[in-house]
């Protein structure tokens, strides 16, 4: 982030953004959901300088995104694996690769959720799971709110 | 992007961050959703340098994602529209708002979705439009499947 204001802070779209806004950040989540877990699989994946993965890489386990696991003493070796709030992004991701689907068509290839028990395409909408009902306007709306003190 | 693979492309994660990867852009089409339409309206809310967000505008207008009108002739004025391409992106941010609450918890106000009937929060989940059930894993995957061709 270039310049932050106190009052950008209070958004949690801007919160986010500076745990994965970044590009690559996100091309990095999305290969570890894929089952990508070591350092050349996603360099390969990513076609990637090897010093802006490490640099990303080490943002993303700061960040609580991916754990660092080592999985050799010799040579050391480590592996990344997604946390619960790693694991938690899915939906975010889920969400750009239907957008992408339905306004950036593809030749050749196609990338689409499925149904893993019928193969049937998926059509993902984002439902208020206490009402059942999309989340679209004017039925939905963001507001802020004073955050609830906790008690003493 | 730094370096695109044909094997990134037919990813619609990473067409789509072709098109709203910026950090800035996504900002923007934050406030646009909150009803901002003009240059000095964006600028004051972000704090971005004015050259940037010439920039990040007309990028998001060559990307269809904002249609650029003219409001005033006199002195010559845009205004800056949600196309439908850019409404649709909404599911996106409200994804990206639902987990930055869930995972970096603001102090003082809060951002948060709501019925807009009866005001209570909403709990939102991606589902499956045709089946109902949440997309999550194991129940959904994503695959990659040839694009079917179009009759001649």
């Amino acid at each position: 982030m270039q310049r932050t204001s106190f009052n950008e802070m209070r958004c949690p779209i801007a919160r986010s953004l500076e745990h994965v806004g970044d590009w690559w950040n996100i091309l990095i989540l999305r290969d570890a959901f894929r089952g990508v877990t070591r350092f050349d699989g996603f360099r390969e994946n990513l076609g990637v300088a090897p010093n802006i993965l490490t640099r990303r890489l080490k943002g993303l386990v700061q960040s609580g995104l991916l754990e660092r696991r080592r999985y050799s003493e010799r040579p050391p070796r480590d592996e990344y694996i997604l946390t619960d709030r790693g694991r938690d992004f899915r939906p975010v991701l889920l969400s750009l690769l239907t957008w992408g689907n339905q306004h950036f068509p593809p030749e050749g290839l196609r990338t689409e959720i499925v149904d893993a028990l019928t193969g049937e395409p998926a059509d993902p909408v984002l439902v208020d799971r206490v009402t059942g009902r999309p989340i679209v306007g004017p039925d939905y709306k963001v507001v802020r709110s004073p955050v609830a003190s906790e008690p003493a």
